[in-house]
């Protein structure tokens, strides 16, 4: 079986590792699963072959044989729901840890695209100063109640999973903005996360393709 | 199996069908399976009982057994995953139905959810008027994309699934905008999504709890 996922060939963040490609290296590397890298310039995501992989013109794509995927949540969950390591075999606890997937991707993430969205999108904009605090507050209701949840705990649910990839993933996105901060038990769940030899692993993997180009965009 | 789902005791649309248990009732009606609701006020969301079992403080909640969920995507999951007619036989094709549903609650409903809060919570900024037409441009960008994968099919890959059932459901949010019929393709694919006769038993449920209420908020 050969694995060939799709990344920047220039990545926006220029190897800080928040382009999306780095969720779905972190999931192989924690099964011990070894995949190609096929690089796409942004001229080449919107065109036809590309488009065919991946609707929405982004990456990453996973390749496996002759299936196809597109969106990160569904190829981590590909990865985990087929080789041990991201979800536990207690069929509750599984059902729990896909909830926290999901409660990542839709629940946390909105507030942190509309975020960068501002950031990337409406920096230049009249309103972009008085508005920024409200998007910023949305954030951290948000914060509050995962960190209310989160409590003591290592991971969200018992032993780490797949959920607490995404979570951790999502979370990384905040790093700049110093919102993560204020919640001190989420900054050192991201820690945790980015402690992990998996991670560490996925990281060096893309940021080699990245140093020493110059951030795109 | 008893199962157990929460809802607004009054929803903020009055029972338009866009609170999120309606998607739930959906899944459960599609499935064939019969459920309980258990109505939850605004004060009672943010109490330490519901926020047990859903630290975000929304609805909908999933009991079954000892097993209790939250998050929409998830709960559509798992429901799916163990009863028939909602994902295919066939591994690739179940892999890629999860891919639609991670694609609209992750990439699709994002730029939605922007829409909904510009228009909820700034439409009394000052910057709104000017702002409103950026938040649609990536609404309209998200769903020409999208448009152009559909085509001229009935659903997104194949027979209708999870997919489309959380896609269309998604896309529903845009009704009152007028945006989803400048795509009329999509605006059909959600008019046969609203037309099957699983989703007119969910809708007509959630209704009947908020008739001759007056819409909250």
């Amino acid at each position: 079986m050969t694995i060939t996922i799709t990344a920047f060939e220039r990545s926006p963040d220029g190897g800080a590792g928040l382009a999306r490609d780095t969720r779905v290296r972190w999931a192989l590397e924690e099964v011990g699963q070894s995949y190609e890298v096929r690089l796409v310039s942004f001229e080449a995501m919107k065109q036809p072959a590309h488009l065919a992989l991946h609707p929405f013109g982004q990456i990453p794509t996973y390749e496996e044989d002759d299936l196809a995927l597109f969106e990160t949540g569904s190829i981590v969950f590909h990865i985990a729901e087929r080789h041990e390591g991201l979800l536990p075999d207690d069929a509750n606890a599984r059902a729990r840890a896909v909830t926290w997937m999901f409660a990542a991707l839709n629940t946390v993430e909105p507030t942190i695209l509309e975020l960068a969205t501002a950031r990337l999108l409406e920096s230049d904009k009249p309103w972009h100063q008085e508005r920024l605090p409200l998007v910023q507050d949305r954030v951290r209701t948000r914060l509050s109640q995962l960190s209310a949840r989160l409590g003591n705990a290592d991971w969200l649910d018992g032993a780490f999973s797949a959920g607490d990839l995404m979570m951790a993933s999502v979370l990384l996105r905040l790093a700049s903005s110093g919102i993560l901060n204020e919640f001190p038990n989420l900054a050192a769940y991201v820690a945790r996360g980015e402690a992990r030899p998996a991670y560490k692993r996925a990281f060096a993997a893309q940021l080699a393709i990245n140093a020493g180009k110059t951030p795109a965009g």
